[in-house]
Order: structure tokens, then sequence, then C-alpha cells
């Protein structure tokens, strides 16, 4: 067992972690977004398994948070939806995989 | 954007993380009882940050899991509570662990 100094912040890694891009399906969606220009709906739907309902609300909560900006327009005669990452989703994408190359790096060292 | 060839299983990495253990208070209650033989109450609710009600229900739906088992005794006069990690927990830290590591590494390859 471990018991921490007095005045010792512990601050174990994954203190540093946001819930809103941690979420797995979240982090899903960031990170193929992340990878691609723009990614569409259905593709998002089917790489990652998920309901069009849950699609959506995670969507929501991202862009929400200001982390994509969502588009909607036709491709042929089809509705669409597109959704790009923002600076600020990059960003926040940026600091999950730091902390999670922390963690694994601790892991790693035990 | 990335379109899906027909019958291609997408796979993508987060699909295959468990909410039991991705949940990042979870994923720190597991990582610091896979780092020592036991790990206490009171220094899991310092080194997270968690109020003892929040902790209290991460180890339960761990315990539930059968990846925790919860030990309570005396240190001292004092009542304790301790947690272990058992060997289900440690499969499971480790499935997450190489689907961290293989999300990051589709990331740094981007």
């Amino acid at each position: 067992m471990i018991e921490p100094l007095d005045g010792e912040r512990a601050d174990h890694p994954t203190t540093d972690l946001d819930e809103v891009v941690h979420q797995r399906h979240r982090l899903g969606i960031l990170t193929i977004a992340a990878e691609t220009r723009q990614a569409e709906f259905g593709y998002l739907r089917e790489a990652l398994d998920l309901t069009a309902g849950n699609l959506s609300r995670h969507i929501t909560v991202l862009a929400e948070a200001g982390l994509l900006d969502i588009h909607k327009g036709y491709q042929g005669r089809r509705p669409r939806t597109w959704v790009r990452i923002t600076p600020a989703g990059q960003a926040a994408l940026a600091r999950e995989m730091a902390t999670l190359r922390a963690l694994l790096s601790r892991h790693d060292n035990d």
C-alpha cells in the first residue's frame, strides 16, 4: 500500500482526463475526425458500430463543447451530415493522447 | 472523407474499449490497484481527487464486475477499506492498455 506524504499532490494521470473527450465513443469520433478532412455521419456510425441516435447524441456533446463543427448538405440528391474537428478539438485530442501516453508509460514502468 | 468498402469491418480501436474499465476514475482505481499489493480507500480518494461517495460507487462497479476485491479491517483502531485487483482485473486492465496503445499508434501515424 502506498500512503501519500503530507502535502503531496498525488496527481494521477487519470485526473487530467476530460470526460467529454475520454468517453470511448467520443474518443472514436474525434480520432476519426482528426484523421480525415471531414467525416460523414454514416461512415462514423459504421466505423464505431453506433446507432444513429447514439452517434447523434455524442456528436452534439462534442459540437456543444466546441470540439466539432457539423455541416449538413447533399451528396447527389441525398442529404448528408459531415463533421469536422475544430482547432479546439485538435488541442483537446492532443491533451487526451498525451495523458494516455503518460498513463501507459507509468503502467509499463511498474 | 473516408468511405468504408462494402463488407469491410472498420474495427476502430475505440470499439474494443470496455466502459467498465475505460471510465477515467475506474481506470485510475485499477491502475493504482495494479501498482500496489493493496490500495487503501483514503489513499485512492486523495490520489484521484474523488469524494468518498463517488469513489465508493466506482469501486462497487469494479467489484461487481469481478475486477477488484474489497477488504475491510482495522489499521490500529481505525476501520479501513482496502481494494485488491483480481486476476480478471489485471486481464481487463491489460486489454485496456493494449487498446490504448493501438489507438495512440494509429494516431501517431496520421
